[in-house]
């Protein structure tokens, strides 16, 4: 009844979406040791950096240092986030294996995120697009609040297709859904997810999702049951929307490989690993950052059984 | 694609499987008040308390007062959990719309949670099924660690069905299959509750979860595409097991209610009226009982865009 594909591609994004918000400031040192760890988990793909002005994101000032640093794992596809034509050819120089471009698909909160109106992203990013392919190098296009705007609620399917279909037409190698502040619901996410595939079935769709409200997994769940393959998650469930007050962060990536590894969906993720990475965390971020299935242990750490327990049922059978 | 029923019904287990385990004993008074302001949200059932022993547990030890006390809301079936034939006839003298027992299907788990083999609680609640037919009050059981023994590990799915037959064919009412410790995944549950309707389409499936390891939501909506229409809950997760040192408690009833009212089922549940009660919590258990939903509001609560907005784009159009 329960059925989807058998493998799934993870896209870490951690060392980006997470590090980028974080109030502590992460050493150089300790992004590159941060990445080369994550490099030996699996992961098809991880989101190293983001080119943005050192103004806007001082947490990420050493993208390239970053970029050059870290080790490069045999299999991974590294990728960062450009936010326009100067950090483009910032991240070029860095040798990516392809690079991500962000717009909303409300315009309050593309105002409130980007300083721009829709029309301008959406014409800058379009260059960059083709700017990126002259340059040889894949782009994925992320389109935020997708399933719904903190601003404005409810936003418009046929306006997130249409932009995703622009920047499919326009050369784009991949398009993510994002729900940014954690608003989607899985029949929601189902629906979109299954008109996208119909729709731009070359498209290379990728799910981006938050636990805000409990519900990242189910949404993957449910995504996953459309035929999707590829998902957005940050190590220790890192990352959040600074808009969107309360909110937590992004699916948490050991969570969402436990959930489909029990399942039986090959994920190509180490979990021991990922989770001796996630352990790590509070050292690296300098705070508390509680994971659930790390205190929990994996489904299948099993206890010992309380000691009185052989004593109390001595010729009971 | 998403397809399930289009109306559920919630037992809330708080003022039972909640505040068993709270380390501060609740006052009467105050269960009485917690128990009269769930009334009033349209929930199904209610699991009102536990007509255990005060030794075993005495946060509980006040049920008779509790049950004789609180106002019955109309259309809310009051029900109470039974350990034995001595707290069946406590239970009696309080005029419950049904009573709910609980064995484990695994071995280790049963001896170590009632200090009983698996077949010794059988018989027992056999003879219990008996006793409250006779005295016309309906009966549930629910089986723990049906999705995982946290002693044993996997928990064998032909074992879980034969005593689920065993109370079905012996006049229980109802079966709740219980993820005691958050062990379940989407297609396990999916596929014990299609075994278990196929089976025993007249038995009365309700299905009781655990958020441990993040699945809590993901596995309700596993199990409500299948067609169970019947889930346990408590208001602010709270609840646990106390042999799994670790781990989180009970789907919290207001993210399950949150995500099936986004997907339009009916839950008969007034949401605001709930989070009113969750809000109450920390001052009922005298600790922060953290619940998300709370924390970041329902998903179509919007925020006011930043102020500088305005006048950043005046002009912009």
């Amino acid at each position: 009844m329960l059925r989807g594909p058998a493998r799934i591609e993870i896209n870490e994004v951690a060392p980006r979406d997470g590090l980028q918000i974080e109030p502590a400031v992460v050493p150089t040192d300790a992004k590159v040791a941060f990445l080369d760890a994550l490099s030996a988990c699996g992961f098809a793909r991880i989101e190293a950096t983001s080119f943005t002005s050192a103004k806007a994101i001082p947490a990420l000032a050493d993208a390239e240092a970053v970029m050059l640093r870290m080790q490069r794992g045999a299999g991974v596809r590294y990728t960062a986030l450009v936010p326009n034509l100067r950090g483009l050819e910032r991240a070029l120089s860095c040798r990516p294996d392809e690079l991500n471009l962000v717009m909303s698909a409300s315009e309050t909160h593309n105002r409130a995120n980007l300083r721009m109106t829709r029309a301008q992203s959406q014409a800058q990013l379009l260059a960059m697009v083709e700017a990126a392919n002259a340059a040889g190098v894949p782009v994925n296009v992320s389109l935020s609040t997708v399933f719904g705007c903190p601003f404005e609620g409810e936003v418009d399917a046929d306006a997130v297709m249409a932009l995703a279909e622009s920047f499919a037409h326009a050369g784009a190698a991949g398009i993510t859904l994002c729900d940014t502040t954690g608003m989607a619901y899985p029949t929601q996410v189902a629906a979109l997810c299954e008109r996208f595939q119909r729709s731009l079935p070359q498209a290379g769709l990728t799910i981006h999702l938050h636990n805000t409200r409990g519900m990242g997994l189910a949404n993957a769940l449910a995504a996953w049951q459309t035929g999707v393959t590829r998902f957005d998650a940050a190590a220790g469930g890192l990352g959040g929307c600074p808009f969107a007050p309360g909110a937590s962060g992004n699916v948490s990536t050991e969570e969402l490989v436990h959930m489909f590894d029990a399942m039986g969906v090959d994920t190509g993720v180490d979990l021991a690993r990922l989770l001796d990475v996630v352990a790590g965390l509070p050292a690296l971020v300098q705070r508390d950052t509680d994971s659930q299935l790390l205190r929990a242990g994996t489904r299948l750490r099993t206890h010992q059984a309380p000691a009185w327990l052989a004593e109390h049922f001595v010729g009971q059978g």
